[in-house]
């Protein structure tokens, strides 16, 4: 049994590694790479596996997950750059796939071992990554 | 191969337990617990798994699914108190992950055993559960 | 210039009048006149027409219609039952439209007399009113 | 008659006023305020009111309209930082007001005389502006 | 006050004129003038505009919009090639500014004088139409 | 960790086996048999499963997968009949099912087998079909 809460944030971003030229950013990056940052609306399903708790009928109150993705999450990232405001981005490009990395880590930390968690996000209405852990 | 229908069926419902305290039901299920109940608008996904028939160029026809759908699940469930008009509810109360069970069982005894069953449902926008079978 | 903010509520309800025969109740209002209520997420829009305040470039803070949402709708009908828990409908059949009706009271006496207003209130996905006021 | 073209662009932005305090801004703006921006996906939907020509069919061929968006607004605003790198908002505050009211100017002027404009915007799910002039 | 009923229907189409020749059916129609055609799937959004019946607090009931568009619309257009199988198309492009009227009339001499009726139609997700008679 | 990157196409098809008499078609078929062709909007999921590569933080470029969709599968199926104008389907039966087939083999030969290779179709908003090769 598996049980999802979606969640937003809006924040700004931009691709680039500053060990890399200008023009190999440009030509990895395109228009990511805009030196003044771009922005999305992002949308986090936290998708948790468990067994059904016979007492409650819950897997997990999704109420919990939805005050951890508040405090973990939306706290951190929205309305932010997270190039510039979140330390979690200092060494990493925040791609959407590494954006659920992060966000995969700071919730497993908070979450009881006994549950699986998959990440999903939507960058745009067009563009998703999913991540489970390694 | 993996196929999939989706409905919608719209109901009532209240999270509580007849043997615990109403100090406990509030505790544990908070508004969902509104002993005068409240609802939403159910979306059911229900996702087959099975191999292409080279025939008909069907996994199996999504009429059909439809049809079994409307006939074991909205006439059941639709416009209906989950709690009061629907014995499966008797003595399971209806979160969301034990009315996916309720529906996964309902549809996997007219199936086929040849197929895979899997049952999304969304609560709200925000809320989702998933459940394959035990 | 008009802005919209978007919300949601689950609530129960029922469709019927007291003053007719179950029978009448049945032939006009169909399933929705399940004595057990039944239940939908509603989705509201409220729509503001006004000038951009030129200091902010804001009709108005969005921000602020959020929280009279929230106070003034969310905190009445969320998580109730419309006939039952909610006494501006003793005398009113909780249909969409007399449910848009209250809305639109609720928020024009908050609201400046400068700004019109328009409620949009989704019952189902297909199911949709619309009111401006007299 | 109206038709309507939809197209996204994704872009940063900060809401603030440089001849107000750091205070004002954070008590008007809050996070929107964020000195380091932010971002969003916007949706754009551009209305258009006209007659059918009787010859085409069309009230204006949406492949034109499909252009125009992209000409005049995706190749400005999209993967852009609204405050630095569009001089539309050097001295304009990059509400989602005020950039309809900026879409609909770039737009009316590229549009025939005999059609009336409508655009709006979705900022986020939840917010939406709407304008038509003046 | 204004009621809306949202349904769906699959249809194949061609545009293109008998009078025109090859060339100039390419130049304006483009990819839409495949001569073995090309489908959507429409949505179509019925909205009616009333007073509430202080009876029955429905403006009009939904139910038999949706019995109507059903009748009127679905079985007609649901599954057809509109150029080939529909007569109402014989001189007629069957642009979604066109269908949207057809849709306008078929309902019109259908539903009572004491309403107004608006037709939107979507042809894509970003390709949209509205009609409220002439 | 799995991306994916969602593309349209509109087409029209017909389910149909010319070796059936024409009774057979229509019990099997039904109103998908229509010898006059019927359409749809399909919306089709690339869903691509690989390692990050952790000097971009991509999986994979999307807009190498955008291009890819766009030169394999609109350029082949967007605004085409898929009975009449493309071969892939000359002895194929295009129901949802086959078409996703055909697009996982038009997009697996040109992928890098180090990715795995989901499809994802949405004939309709309640048709959905999903395939991951043998």
């Amino acid at each position: 049994m598996r049980v999802c809460r979606r969640a937003n944030f809006n924040a700004a971003h931009r691709l680039f590694r500053a060990d890399w030229s200008d023009e190999k950013n440009q030509t990895i990056f395109g228009k990511c790479n805009n030196p003044n940052f771009h922005g999305h609306n992002y949308t986090l399903e936290v998708w948790i596996d468990g067994n059904i708790d016979p007492e409650t009928g819950y897997v997990i109150d999704l109420k919990i997950v939805k005050d951890l993705i508040k405090s973990e999450i939306e706290e951190r990232f929205d309305h932010r750059n997270l190039n510039l405001d979140c330390p979690e981005f200092d060494d990493l490009i925040p791609t959407a796939e590494n954006i659920s990395v992060v966000c995969f880590n700071l919730l497993r930390t908070k979450l009881d071992s006994k549950y699986s968690l998959t990440i999903r996000l939507w960058e745009t209405e067009n563009n998703i990554v999913e991540y489970s852990g390694q």
